[in-house]
């Protein structure tokens, strides 16, 4: 379960593979000026927001707006045996869209159109470049919402691909719960549906549940359905102060284990609280802070309102500051949400390696704490943010990119944190995904065994290796 | 989607193969007593709750009691090319525990240990024999409990395998909602881990998901790791009867569409109803009746029987009778577990044939209220309950297993009502699995493109096609 010597910090080596002229010429011929080799165009395709910044962009961009347009794409790179990399919001924090073995971007951004709202069913069907914040606004009038929030302004492809989650998922799920079913382009070009609107199926392997998370090894997610839910009729928000991580942390843990359907809870530490404080002028207790949301009737939010705040006041938990109207609520969650760029501003110019552990609940103030000590110890600047309701939390190292000694540091903090989790039943990514930056990681989770069951599935599925090769494993 | 030509109700054909004497010997000598061949114990493991009976029975049973024992024996079995079907209580539906091609019986029943509880963390390990109601007895001093109840008092190996759900799934999902982790004996004998007892990971392939519901065609499940819930402060149980089965269902979409987060929602229709009466002498009102049941604080329960009630009566729901106490709450139940056995004495000698199917809620009324007057055109008796909450429910067809006739009569009801739901957006089974009976609904339901992704998976991880061959899809 010790990980220290896996160079998993490493940009991987490149191994890029021809990408031939009749191929791009096929390319051109079949979607005119829809494809590009425009290098601004190709380097926009071939970077995201992870680390790596070194590799080469792809050789060119398709534009695809049909899954017609997918498949054909993906037919034509399968004759020249050319690897293909889906591409939507570019927000993945771990390499997913970097063309490390060549080959060519799909962008799906103009795939944007929301196919059908089922009110009465709670369910949606989108194309795989709209965005979460997109949907939300195209469903507002219906008094239903879509809860899985990762923070960026993700697409529901990108988000299916990485089983994102986010803020909300301790009450709603992750994008394993609520993707009930999809249409994928196959490594051979086929078009495939995946599951039905029904809320329950035992017909077969879970394809869908295969699909999701499986970082676009396995195929191009043309169409995905989607639960959405009520906007509950009362939505409360609180901010409460503690007098340290541990307080906070013992805390969620009794609120999660006394069953309260808390819609959220954040933690930010003092040091990120006072990086927001600086960034946004928000005059908050510079102490570990939790954030909440509570979802329900008028009368259960009150009820759970209650419960927590009982429990917070026995670690200690004060300056309860609480927000119903919509308002009040953005006001309150302006700490979470500008954490990221607040980090990012404490220190001009740099680079932040985020880390995404997540533990069962029990041990999350082990993993937590002593993690804490490790930063602290290194001297490297950091924020810590969680969604600690999962037991997940992400440690944000600062960093200068041109330091390699800094680099080493954050890597070596990030080993410690994963072999922890992973001592103490954990994951190494509880909603980025592997990437290229956790294969290593994944082995040392997983194991070969497992992790060579994967490999069977993808030689089997994908047997030219062409769909965003080099991500989750060698093959 | 129309299916009326696939002989799915024909036993398939059976391509025995070949169980060399040499392998009952290593059998013998691995296991000694532990491995029989006696014949009633043969065609004990031969048989299940289906309605499939003339398959000739496995050629040995191995009683396994560890892990390694299981590993052994599919080794053992893999030398000789031979199948290998887990077993443990035989309560399948689908024909999932007949040896169809031949081979051997792997009996879990004595790997009948809780591993490890994790009160804090609401998860549970247990090995593969472990039934549902064992573990709830295990558990229940801590305060928490498994809700999955699929009726039968199943294994959790045999419901992992077959993605089960039943009446708490309406709130707490299915099987593939509360299986965190799984150990798995692979068609090689390695013993392989998928997942972790974190809430949430991105880490790679979703192999837990894809072993859950691939009804031991992929490997022997031989420990589960689950998610418990505390046990809630209030349950409160009810019955309402309806004027018609439309009234209860649409009051049904009602109470999911607001949101109300209602634990269980059966309906009984009125025909079964009057078999539950003579049965159990009730003395219920012969009309469609919703038995109901609401988890949550007192204040939470009160609220959510004040909505359903206010929904009910609008559509003509009367004579809710409300239970509190434990003693009160199993004498209301006590309909919907008895309706099983009530219908199944309503006609002695008889066999049930079990439909599956589950819609889109929005379509349950239609999916449910067409194929009534289809099965009460044909003259065959019935029974009717549903997990209508999820849009699930089952016809059984109550058949003289000596007429084929009847059977066929019963056959044509089950092809219109799925046809039905396919072309409704549902599914052909909601948690019963495919089994053998249902292959070819199943291609009618994913299509032919997504069944060769599952056979192409299934070739892969089980090149001799061992692992519980001829369930699913024929490969």
């Amino acid at each position: 379960m010790n990980a220290p010597d896996r160079p998993t910090h490493l940009v991987p080596e490149v191994r890029q593979r021809d990408v031939p002229a009749a191929l791009i010429a096929a390319l051109k011929s079949r979607f005119g000026s829809n494809c590009s080799t425009a290098l601004a165009v190709r380097e926009q395709h071939g970077r995201d927001e992870s680390a790596f910044v070194t590799i080469p962009p792809p050789a060119a961009v398709v534009f695809a707006e049909s899954t017609q347009d997918v498949a054909d794409a993906v037919k034509l790179a399968g004759e020249y045996d050319v690897p293909v990399i889906p591409f939507a919001v570019g927000s993945s924090l771990e390499g997913h869209l970097l063309a490390v073995e060549g080959g060519i971007s799909i962008d799906v951004n103009r795939m944007n159109r929301v196919l059908s709202v089922n009110a009465e069913d709670l369910t949606v069907t989108v194309q795989p470049g709209v965005t979460r914040k997109q949907l939300n606004e195209f469903i507002k009038d219906t008094g239903l919402f879509f809860p899985i929030d990762p923070g960026a302004d993700a697409s529901l492809g990108g988000m299916a691909a990485t089983r994102a989650s986010g803020t909300n998922a301790v009450r709603y799920g992750t994008m394993r719960e609520n993707v009930l079913a999809l249409e994928l382009v196959t490594a051979s070009g086929e078009v495939i549906r995946t599951g039905t609107r029904a809320k329950k199926s035992s017909a077969g392997y879970d394809l869908t549940r295969l699909i999701v998370g499986s970082e676009g090894t396995l195929g191009v997610i043309t169409e995905v359905t989607l639960r959405i839910y009520p906007i509950p009729e009362a939505i409360s928000a609180a901010i409460c102060s503690f007098p340290s991580i541990e307080a906070a942390v013992r805390s969620v843990i009794e609120i999660i284990q006394l069953g309260v359907p808390i819609a959220r809870v954040e933690l930010i530490d003092a040091n990120t609280v006072r990086m927001v404080n600086a960034h946004s002028k928000l005059g908050l207790r510079e102490e570990p802070m939790l954030l909440m949301e509570f979802h329900g009737s008028p009368e259960g939010v009150k009820e759970q309102a209650r419960t927590v705040q009982e429990i917070a006041a026995e670690h200690g938990g004060q300056a309860f500051e609480w927000a119903t109207t919509p308002e009040e609520r953005t006001r309150l969650w302006t700490a979470r949400h500008n954490a990221y760029f607040a980090a990012i501003q404490s220190r001009p110019g740099c680079r932040a390696i985020s880390t995404d552990t997540c533990v069962p609940i029990s041990r999350l103030a082990d993993c937590l704490l002593d993690s804490v000590r490790e930063a602290d110890a290194s001297g490297l600047p950091y924020f810590l943010v969680g969604h600690v309701g999962d037991g997940n939390f992400h440690f944000g190292y600062l960093l200068d990119p041109n330091d390699p000694k800094e680099r080493e540091v954050a890597e070596r903090l990030n080993h410690q944190l994963v072999a922890r989790a992973l001592r103490l039943g954990g994951t190494c990514t509880g909603e980025h995904g592997v990437g290229l930056h956790k294969m290593g990681f994944l082995l040392d989770e997983a194991g070969d065994g497992a992790v060579e069951m994967m490999r069977t599935i993808k030689r089997a599925l994908d047997p030219k290796n062409i769909m965003n090769p080099g991500k989750i494993f060698t093959v």
